[in-house]
């Protein structure tokens, strides 16, 4: 694995603990933590149980005991080490962005094409659609429970920024991060409607906006936290996007992505509407499903929660009798499993690179339709 | 109608908006207001719009063109003008508690069957039987969509006693209010579980409290609100009423009335559990319904949160266009309908006096319960 | 009152009841309904208790013991009836939309404009802002409890629509109902968002759909119900309205209104954050309101229910008891309440007719740059 | 660890999982695993990660490289093991309920006192104490933020025996499973009441009940699950238990316990309300506690759902960022932490098994009070 900040506990953990739940055709090991400061991957690696360290991922690449490659390092460095990895025969698993840009995210996609072909795989690690509650929604409307789709609302909403004073972290900065609520949340909350709808955004309109343009440069920073200096400087991401799309299908959506929600903490919210009807979803309750069945009798319709504890339920069985709760970093022992499973069976892991490109391109595009007055703009325009 | 307090603010209103509803029958008119003080009572009537007033119900009720006796005053005097209303032959509603002694509920509910071989009927004031929720749970029951009755749990929650240096109002005093918590909500919870299930509690088991014991007298008490003098005086009613009980079916039930749960403002609750569903009742949100319905798959099963505002349920199609909620007075309304219309029909109103001659022996069976260390007591022994 | 819809039904129960409760200034009486239908004019009047009626609003216009006109009839006619019972002298409440265009809208306004010179005051009925939840909306806003304003979500969802069966009514339409959602529903989501946070939207960006785009024509259409022809039409008013707007102060509002989104009755729904707190509010759930004070010390901070039912709440004084829940009508008593009080009082009530002109100034604006492609549109350029 | 059913897969997860989130001052090996069947022992001690198996407890508790040993086998055998570990130096925690009678129970607290004099300490697990939020609803009530506390209601609510037909399983048995509902899970009820409110019960009246009296038998058990037999057989412990009890601190509380509760999965609740606030708790939606303050000012009061997910709250600053929920499982993960620090520190860990042996009495008082016709009955009575 290639990288040790937050996402690099979240995926050890899945490494770790799939196969002590699900009966896998092969038992990953966690061999090699790889960073750049060998001291403080050497801690990480200990803390974490990975059994060695390196410091240059280029020579874990070239070993032969090595079969997959876990990139969870910022989203700058993911295409030249995950293409790099994919050259080497090695299975590949990437955190979500796929790049920080559209460009670099279709190399990736094409080197995954043509390692595709000679059965190496790779996945982007878009988590959300793996929590028990997310993939049963995308089975019912799959299942037609909702009948034909009318509408979408998609948000992920968040409000960590919300004190002026917080001071300006590197994901505050473009050149750093990319992108702000866009990047970071906003491609959750496409990926899951696309993925739980199962169509794909054609075109989007939007606006991204920054709400607190000014904030104190950041000093002693580690991971998320730091403390603010006296100093100023320009925030150069967006805080909240909001956008319209229209789907392949031709649906129309809502969708928002803030770290100003007052309150919400972690809010990725769903929800899907339709002939026979509708579904609402949020990760801060994430073991239970709302689900309306407009089929039912007129009287006794009402929006249903169901707590997606139960053994019919997807990869519940393998975890704790009916009723009892997941968390979030369940999802990332799915994402193990589901990828051990699609690499061992020789078939391609979903979501792909290819799905992550195309969410690349919704979030360029939305980029691109609020740089020139909201008006409408193709997601397969963008290069 | 006799009686000028909250109660006659929400009569009134009953009276006067039914028949702008519901098609009647016959139309209600109100008539005169009676109290013992002519100046207080003649600003009642003005406010809430009664042509006259009176200060002795004897005269009222001697009168010829007087029809339907509502009687709104202290328990204590419930018994003497219901019989005598009865005895003229005037249809009588009478809020509840029917009375503030079993003895005395007793002659009324003979004094009503009496009247009734005449085509005189009386009536209790259990309104929340009448919200539409609360009717359409008792549906849902009568329908089999619960299957057999497992269990029930049914509470009223209230707070407004949790400040100990609130003053000692008459409803804390038990030669005023016969009874605490107990007499005042949890005879609504238990009219309420015995409607809803449609069975009847036979024995309980429980334990009453005062939780403060002494508070600060009143002064200058007007209505609900009083202020504080600095003398004390000891609480002589319940606080607090949980027990347990038994139905003729055999299902146990819980009961629990308080005015001591702090933020619960007006918490009638009602759960019921049955081998189909569930239902689960909360005056809090009066519009709603939630329903389990453990027939539907496995996986799909889950508390659905009913609108009540259709036109399907109970009620509704009377009001407003669907999805538009009602509030707390409405079943004053439903009440002064359902009253007219069996009167009118020459059939008995619900709940009958001897309805709320039971519900007054299972209030008694509580204490007397409680007074012999929680021991099981028969409700019909209650003499 | 000229018009005996549903809205006629519910201004009566407002003129009714508001007198019963609140202590106004003067007393309004129900005198004349008018419509064009003499017979079904004179059953209206009947059930709703107006002391006459009469076909001619004109006539009525011109009696000299008439004060106030209540106008609740379809929004082609607001214009004429409004400008002409000004000029007469008469105080004027008329339902929302103001009017059908933007045109009409200003002429009234500026008719209101020259009557309250003379005393003669108008005001357009937007009720939701007198439901005491979304008053308290307001106030905790204007008293700085949200701090600085970040941001604004207001959506109105309903589902009347989802059968692609249901007949095409009256109010699918453009030539009779002007606007669909947008018009119908929307209208209200921005009066509540511009109310509750005292500032008007600047511009917006938006996109309106027709998501059934054909259906059977209606037969023995009476009210909201008809029955469905086999012959089909086209729906020429939207099914959904999806914008974002800025407001005057620079902040963003998300903006949704629809019927299709399935097993929402009638949700109104309004949040709004800021640096100090943030608020939440949803008509389904009418008697509440969510509120998160960010200035709580971390650990204890969260969405609170408050049950808006106690004295300290708007216009809850009048009603009953602490806990004790109102429901859709009120809004029309409170409605009544607060314009004879402002009438009395010899000053402007609002929302008055400027009011309700900017707000159909944004439903153009809307609709305007949908057609341009969801370009930003100034909202005071429309004419 | 002595013992390989469901509770063995959580302690397993727990110590395989503590020491990667949580600083440890020393670092927990999962060495042995023992069970009676060498077979399935080891294939459990694969899935799960466990060096060795063993077959019989007295040889591993025998040997000198092990310091604690972690029983989850049925309680019938938890004295016998857990006396000869304590006496044989080794740290213990025992899976609750301590055992299965009170005698069992005491013989246990016993040596666990004596140990504790050589600095061996033993533990009982109920591990929902260390659910986040029930941590910081103990906090809150320590910290006086409830003020005086009035009452308590507390109730542990499964629907997995609604059908009549479901097969007769060991836990229907008592000479096995020694209670049905109040032992497995009102012993929970029991605890994390007085867990939180600091104070235990001195003596409880109440009832348990068999709802279904008659079950087929069950054939192919392995697990939770068996297939129904044509024959049928006695259910011989409680489907249902409720009772009244109140604490040493003169408290009332409301208990309840039952797997006849259709629809709800997992629900363990706790209410408790004071002079000063209240809060609410629920299992099914762990990741959050209401709290309701009574010191607020009057109007902004309500119930607060705060996410107990942020770093200020018990335990979570070791996993996730904000926001970011845990479940079920977590539990065990905080047992296994604090029991490592106790021992480390040669403090002594809670629960003890005193603590476990005081369930145990009320469980028994329970019972007793229930066979006296409800009488009141002393916990420490109970031998």
């Amino acid at each position: 694995m290639v990288g040790y900040g937050f996402m690099g506990a979240a995926h050890s953990q899945g490494w770790r603990v799939a196969p002590r739940f699900f009966d896998l055709p092969a038992t990953p090991t966690m061999d090699i933590l790889v960073g750049r400061n060998a001291e403080a991957v050497s801690a990480a690696a200990d803390k974490w149980g990975w059994a060695e360290t390196a410091t240059d991922w280029r020579e874990v690449i070239a070993r032969d005991d090595v079969d997959v490659i876990d990139i969870v390092t910022p989203g700058d460095s993911h295409a030249e080490i995950a293409i790099a990895a994919l050259e080497a025969g090695k299975h590949v698993l990437c955190e979500k962005p796929l790049a920080n840009s559209v460009e670099e995210a279709r190399l990736m996609a094409d080197a995954a094409a043509h390692a595709a072909e000679r059965g190496v795989y790779a996945m982007v690690g878009f988590t959300y659609r793996r929590v028990p509650a997310a993939t049963f929604a995308r089975d019912l409307v799959a299942a037609g429970r909702l009948g034909e789709i009318y509408q979408v609302r998609a948000s992920y909403l968040q409000d960590w920024l919300i004190d002026p004073e917080a001071p300006l972290a590197w994901r505050l900065q473009k050149h750093l991060a990319g992108s702000g609520a866009l990047g970071d949340i906003g491609a959750h909350a496409v990926d899951l409607a696309q993925y739980v709808t199962g169509s794909s955004l054609a075109s989007v309109s939007g606006t991204i906006d920054t709400i607190i343009r000014e904030r104190p440069l950041a000093e002693n920073a580690h991971g998320l936290s730091a403390t603010a200096s006296t100093e100023r400087g320009e925030v150069t991401v967006d805080d909240i996007a909001l956008f319209t799309g229209r789907f392949e299908s031709g649906v129309l959506g809502s969708f928002e992505a803030t770290r100003f929600s007052t309150g919400r903490k972690n809010a990725l919210r769903l929800e899907v509407s339709g002939s026979k009807g509708a579904l609402s979803f949020d990760l801060e309750n994430l073991n239970s499903l709302e689900f309306y069945d407009a089929t039912l009798p007129a009287g006794t319709q009402g929006f249903s929660t169901i707590q997606v504890t139960e053994p019919e339920h997807p990869y519940i069985a393998a975890w704790w009798p009916a009723g009892h709760t997941l968390g979030y970093e369940h999802g990332f022992a799915h994402q193990a499993k589901d990828f051990v499973e699609a690499v061992a069976a020789g078939s391609q892991p979903t979501p792909s690179f290819a799905d992550g490109l195309q969410v690349q391109q919704v979030l360029a595009a939305v980029e691109s339709s609020s740089d020139s007055g909201s008006a409408w703009t193709n997601v397969t325009d963008q290069k």
